[in-house]
Formats: C-alpha cells, sequence, structure tokens
C-alpha cells in the first residue's frame, strides 16, 4: 500500500537477463553493441505500442519527474513564438508545479486551472484559461493523491481545437488504464507499473515542436543525455506487457476492495471523510482524513501494525505545507491517508487494514477525550453552505464578532491538528448561535477549520486580522455554533 | 575491449539482492521506505569514503552526462557573481563540450585550454586561461580516448590560489585510481568502474556555491529530481568497493598488458602512429591510428574476428566530424583504434589481438597497393619539423605553388581516409623539393594531411584557398616531398 510497487517478476527476470545480454553501449558498432541495440529497439517498439504511440516518438528518461521536467520545458521552448504562457491544473503532480516555477522565474507566465471538491477538473474552465500566448498544456491522466481520474480527451479536443499542444502526465495511470487520445506530449513512470526505478518515459508527437533545455547530446533523440539503461528499459518493456496483460482483471479486483474500503472506513471510523471522486477514479487508491489526527503519527501506528500507507497530510511532509492536492479541492488536509493497492494486494490485507484501523485511529485520538460519533450511531446533518468558499472574495472579511459572545481561542504556536482540536473541545462553551475565534499561524488552519466546519456541519463565518484580536501575527478563523 | 564493461559479478548480487530489501521510495516513512533509505545512506557513505568526499557531499545522478551537466551548470549558476566564464581543457569528454556550447549559447563565456602532442594540458597554460570574471574551471582525471593522465593537483593548486572552483570530471579514473586532491565538484559514473548503467555521481565539496539549474525537488539534496534509483545506487557502491580493493594489484597487471599493445602495434603493423602519453596514462587504455585506413571498416573487422574495439576516428562517428579530442592533439584522426581493457581481461585475449590485427589492417590496405613499410625493416626518418604547426598564424597562407611542379590532386567529395590515401600513392609524381597540392572537402583532411606529413617525414607547406586551383569548393593543402 505504497507509492511504489515491488519489481513485477517478470521485471527482474528481464533486467537480469537484459544485464547479461545488454549490457553494452548501443551507440557502439561492435556486436554486443549491436546486440544492446537490438534489445533497446524492441523495448521501445514495446512501450510505444502499450502507450498508443510510434516508436520514434519515445525517449526514455531516467524518472517520470525527469520526463515532466524535459517534456515542458522543451515544449515550451519549441513553442515559444506562440508565447511563454503555461496552463497546468491545480492538482498536478509536484514535479510539473517546480518546473512551472521555474518557468515562472525565467520570465515566464502561468495560469491554474482550479478543481472541484472530487480533484477534478472541468473541461471548459481548463478552457477558459488558454490564451493567445499559450504555449503548452499540462494535465495529469489521474490524480496521484486522491486517484480522481481527469477528462483528459475533453481538454485535449478543446486544446486542438485553437492548436494548443497538451503534455498528459500519465504516471498514475499507465500500465492500469488506457492512455487516453489527444496528447501532444506524454509522461509516464516505469517504476508505477511495476517496473524497475530509473525509466520514465517521454513521447513527443510526430509533429509537434520540441526544443532540448538541455545540453545537446545524440541519445534518445536528442531529448535525454547520458548513458542509456539498456536493462533497466528492457525490464520496464517486459513488465508493462505483463501489467497490462492483466490490467481487465486485475482493475475490476482492486476496484471492488478500494469500494469496500471507501464504504466502510466512514463507518467503521468516525469523523472521516473519504476524498477523491467516487465514480471517475483509478482502480487502486483511496484517500480519507481523520479529523483530530497528527497524520504523522497515525501512519506510524499503521507501519507498526504492517501497513505502509502514505499521506498527503501538512503533519507529515518534511516541508510543513499541506497537500496543496487537498487545498486545492478546499477538503480537510490533517489525519490524511493515502492507501495505494499494489498489483496482487490480497482481499485479506484489506480486511486486516479495515479490521486494525478503527483502534489504530481511536488510540491516536484517545488523549483528545472528544465526543467523537458515528454515522451509524447518530446520522450526520446535513452539510451547511459554507459562507467562504473558495471561489469567494477573499478581501471580504466577517464583521467582528461581538467581545461579548465570542470565545476566543489562542491556538497560536500550535500545529496541525491541534488548531482544529481546540476548537472541536471548545465550540460547546459558546451558546448555539455564538461564535467562537480561532487565534492560528499554522498554514493548514485555513484550510482545516473550513473543512471541519462543512464536516461538523457548523458555520465557518471567514477569516479575519488576528490583530483585532490583540494577536500580533497569525490570523484569526470565525465560526458560527450552528446546534 | 569497449567503453563500458559487463556488471561486476558484486554489483550484480548486490543489485538483486536491493531489488528486493531497497525497492520502496527512500522518502517514505513506513518500514520499507526507512529500509530503501538506510541502504541509500549506506551506499551514499561508502561511495564517499571510496571518492575520499562526505557522504553529505554526494549526490547521485542517472549518469556520468547527468553529473557534469548538472556540476557545470550549477557551479556557474552558484558563481555567477564571479561572472560567466568557463574554462576547460580541448579534450574534455563531449557532455563537457557541449554545456559548455549550451552556456555560450545562453551569453555564457568560454575560455579552452589547449593541450600537448601527448593530449596532456600543462598546469600553467590552464591558469593562464584563467580571468577575474571566470566562475568554474573543468578539467578531467584523465582522456576518454587516449589515456593521458591530468595534471589536476597542480591546476587545483592554481585555481585555489585565486579561489576559482575547479570540477573534475574523475569517470574514466574513479575505482581505478586515487581521486586527485583539490577538486571543488568531482564527477564519476558507476558503469565504468563495472557498476550498472543508470548511476553517476555529483559531488560539492562543502562551502562551494552551487545553485541548481533544473525545477526544485527535495532529493538528492536539492540537485538531482526524480525517484531515487536505490537498487541501481546500492550496486553501484558495491562494485565500487569491490574493484577498488583490486586495483593495485589489477592496474599492474593491465599496464603491462597495455605497454605490450602499445609497443608491439608499431613494430607489427606498419604505419601506425600510438597516441597519448606514454607514461602519465590511463593503466587500461591504449589508442593508435593506422594511416590510409577507414576505421569503421577496421573496427568491422576486428568485431568480426571478436573483439569490440571503439574507435575516435572521423570515418566512423555518426556526426562526421573528427574526434575533438585527436583534433586537438594535432594527431592523425583515421583509422583510429581505442583499446579499453575491462577488469580482468586475460592476457591471451591480448596476444590473440596482436596476433590478428596485423593480417586484419593489411588486408583493409591491400586494395590500396601502397609500399607500406616497418620500421624494423627501414627505420622512420626523423619527423621534420611541421611548416604550419597549430600555433602559427593561420592566416598565413603559403606561397602558390608554382604551376610548373605543382601536382595538383582533387580529392573534393572523397571522405577520409582517401584524400591521404591519393597523397601517399601519388607523391612519387613528383620529384624531390617538388610539391602536391591535395583539394579536399571533407574536415578530416586538415588533420590528416598535416599528421601524414610528420608521419612520413613530408614537409606540409600549409593551406590556401582551393579557388586558386580552379576549384569551386574545398581546401587546397600544400605539400612538398622531401626525399
Amino acid at each position: 500500500m505504497a507509492s511504489t510497487a515491488p519489481l513485477h517478476p517478470v521485471a527482474r527476470q528481464a533486467l537480469n537477463a537484459a544485464i547479461d545480454e545488454g549490457w553494452a553501449d548501443p551507440a557502439r558498432l561492435y556486436r554486443s553493441g549491436r546486440q544492446a541495440r537490438m534489445l533497446l529497439d524492441a523495448a521501445r517498439e514495446g512501450v510505444a505500442a502499450d502507450l498508443g504511440a510510434r516508436a520514434d516518438e519515445i525517449s526514455f528518461t531516467a524518472s517520470g519527474t525527469q520526463a515532466v521536467q524535459l517534456g515542458i520545458l522543451g515544449a515550451l521552448r519549441g513553442n515559444r513564438r506562440r508565447g511563454a504562457h503555461l496552463v497546468h491544473s491545480a492538482v498536478e503532480h509536484s514535479s510539473v508545479l517546480h518546473t512551472a516555477e521555474l518557468h515562472e522565474a525565467q520570465g515566464g507566465e502561468v495560469g491554474v486551472v482550479p478543481v472541484d471538491r472530487h480533484g477534478r477538473v472541468k473541461a471548459t474552465q481548463f478552457a477558459a484559461r488558454l490564451t493567445d500566448a499559450t504555449a503548452l498544456a499540462v494535465l495529469q491522466s489521474a490524480n496521484h493523491e486522491v486517484g480522481t481520474v481527469q477528462p483528459v480527451e475533453e481538454v485535449a479536443d478543446l486544446c486542438g481545437n485553437v492548436g494548443i499542444p497538451l503534455l498528459v502526465d500519465a504516471a498514475q495511470s499507465a500500465g492500469r488504464l488506457p492512455v487516453p487520445h489527444g496528447w501532444s506530449l506524454l509522461t509516464a513512470s516505469a517504476h508505477k507499473w511495476g517496473g524497475p526505478a530509473g525509466v520514465g518515459v517521454l513521447a513527443v508527437r510526430k509533429g509537434v515542436r520540441y526544443a532540448s533545455p538541455l545540453p545537446s547530446d545524440e541519445r534518445e533523440r536528442g531529448r535525454v543525455p547520458g548513458y542509456v539503461n539498456v536493462p533497466a528499459i528492457v525490464a520496464a518493456a517486459a513488465s508493462l506487457r505483463a501489467v497490462r496483460a492483466e490490467a481487465e482483471q486485475e482493475n475490476a479486483r482492486l476496484h471492488a476492495l478500494v469500494e469496500r474500503i471507501r464504504t466502510r472506513v466512514p463507518a467503521l471510523v468516525p469523523e472521516v471523510e473519504v476524498v477523491g471522486d467516487p465514480v471517475r477514479r483509478l482502480p487502486h487508491v483511496v484517500t480519507f482524513s481523520c479529523l483530530y489526527v497528527d497524520g504523522e503519527v497515525l501512519l506510524g501506528e499503521l507501519d507498526k501494525a504492517g501497513f505502509a500507507v502514505s499521506s498527503g497530510s501538512s503533519c507529515t511532509s518534511s516541508t510543513l505545507t499541506p497537500s496543496h492536492v487537498l487545498a486545492a479541492m478546499g477538503v480537510l488536509t490533517e489525519g490524511n491517508v493515502r492507501v495505494s493497492l499494489p498489483y496482487g494486494t490480497a482481499e485479506e490485507d484489506v480486511e486486516r487494514f479495515l479490521a486494525a484501523l478503527p483502534g489504530l485511529v481511536a488510540a491516536v485520538r484517545a488523549p483528545l477525550g472528544l465526543d467523537l460519533r458515528l454515522p451509524a450511531a447518530e446520522p450526520e446533518p446535513e452539510p451547511v453552505v459554507r459562507t467562504a468558499d473558495p471561489s469567494a472574495d477573499p478581501s471580504a472579511e466577517p464583521e467582528p464578532a461581538g467581545e461579548a459572545e465570542a470565545l476566543v481561542l489562542d491556538a497560536l504556536g500550535k500545529r496541525c491538528p491541534l488548531p482544529v482540536i481546540d476548537l472541536a473541545r471548545r465550540i460547546g462553551e459558546v451558546p448555539p448561535g455564538g461564535t467562537v475565534v480561532v487565534l492560528a499561524d499554522d498554514e493548514a488552519a485555513r484550510l482545516d477549520i473550513p473543512a471541519w466546519c462543512d464536516m461538523r456541519a457548523q458555520e465557518y463565518l471567514g477569516e479575519a486580522p488576528a490583530a483585532r484580536y490583540g494577536a500580533d501575527r497569525g490570523t484569526a478563523y470565525l465560526v458560527r455554533r450552528t446546534d
């Protein structure tokens, strides 16, 4: 249940065979070099066929990240006569975001397409971001954190209508789902489909302009410099072929297992939100967030119990910023758990996970002494409309809460999930209709307090300068108790 | 006898073990992730110790080429307050030259340090190229085509005196020879020391300024983006340790085998020039050039006989330009053969090579019907001083050869080695003191005609516009018959 998977047995076999037969430099003229070249050519043909590309469109990179970086920078460079405007969705992989940041730092412009609460872009909203100066658009096939599948073919049609090249980052789906039509550039990563580390794919459709941003090199059609890793590429191709052959059946199996997790986790664990599109989703990924939980602590407990899961939670990342994906979706970022089922995951393992999870979450929450309810025991009220939704004018501040009825909670210096825990513990101290003001300086509070209000059917009033409540830093988040 | 070597048995064992134990993402918090991180840390410690660096100075790249590109561009960026001047030797690996070209295309300046006839830089000449604006100097530990070892520590001292960082490209020597002291940045490639493809090393000394030219990424100290290839890195470290342990003994053995080739080839094959420094050289590399031979044809014959050798010859490269290394040395580029002895090369294989070579070269030359002499049968005359040496003013044209005594050979449209073959065949038609004019448009002629004159003790007079001899393109090369 991890961000990568062990090497597929077919890939390992191919790797060891290719180390024997394909160790030489495929650029060399002697026999062992020609043999390596033949293996490389065959692997390229295979990967091309499996991804719906021509062999001469495929370049092998050292990683999916390198494929994304080169794909974006090379397409921007090749299309710079159109302009320097780049468009991507708000929930792309960090490799896309970081490349866009570099492009901006070098004087380029970037437009970001928002997503809905499920993390999905609308094709029309995507098209609305395109301008006359747009040189490249980027969209993932499916989201890496929440599994939501994007409307790539619709977006490709709209981009195609105005002649703007579209790079499709297929890292999450290649090998599992058919590659969507309409891409101009395509990127993928072999270790995601059971291949070895060290192999990414960059495909550039014939006729699409591309100018390498790197020093020139003859290898891989001038797109990827450096000695070509033939054995790993051979193994990657073998693994792709193997997983593609099993994909339909395995997808159905994993889809049902994920459905089981999606349905049962909210019934087993109080105050949990399953995120991502429930229908248009990857077969093997499921993500949920647990209120009042430090994601890193929960991951540690799950790890001790033998479950390797990841987290987009602000509390686990070394950068201390909340997941940009969950933030763009406007959902809770605390206590986030992402489960990714590798090929062949046994049903028993999923059952074991579902059996262990409630106790582990409860143990993490126990010291808080909160009253937590399962929807089965007491049905959740309909969520109220959030007063401050992401599309509202952020400069419109709520009226200051009257001093008389407002409870001011000082959570300054406290890290996620503590501000939300404070709020949950103390909101009962004001009467229904009363206001709680949470002063906080952890960036995650900006996402998690509105998300908590949504989940608990409390009214989020918006934010105000903390100085209004006597604080010298941070932000004031205003919540009205409804029940 | 190739540019790479089969995977070292120790490396293969480590690779397969690490595929089992280190397949997970080392950035993850769960058990398998932590285990991968431990293996990666241990590999980094090992490689650092073997290369004379600290573990926190080492970043693993996807290839030696990527290490060179990132090392140069990152150091230039980190030191841009010094200026935008880059200095490198004329015989660096193409990855250095191509990175310098990109730097120049982006507005930077590049100074190139010449080499002597053995391909060696002089430290004082290197220092003379440094300016107040020099942000980085680059020097290889040893040359990849001719094996000449460079005076790195002397150059490092001179750079250090003026505070200019020095990048040492140790790809050819790492694992075989101790890494020279004094580097600011160090690059290497694991497949050169029997490790797997897909692993390069970039070391940046603590305190040396570095600013990544790529989109930001947390991995490998922010220097190399993308998923970290732990199994291959573990294998690379294991191989480095293994070859270092055997290096002293194996170097002595290979050094003697190379010495045998250096001595015996000129005694066995007529009109051959062994190039590269005879003393300050790599233990395992030897390069020679055969007059009147198309290198690609000879390589094909050697390949059929079971010998995998390379060539820097203009006739074999897909770019059709002569080897920049041989050109900078001012030696013959035609019929070039580079023999690189892998670890464990058997003495019998070398003897087999020496037994086969004379017949193969003779067969390639047979159709030419030239009179070729071995130095044993008829001692080579002392070479005369070349009239037009590379340091001479290239704009100083020789006097036009008098129409009466000049023999004009039209080699326009003929590719290396044909112009030299024409010259050798027909120079006897003019009397001693007479002049032959070769009209040629193959770029290799500019190098090979003077080199032929050196080898054959004929006087090279220089070049002149071909128009003077009625041709509409190309160059006229003037040679005076001495004997």
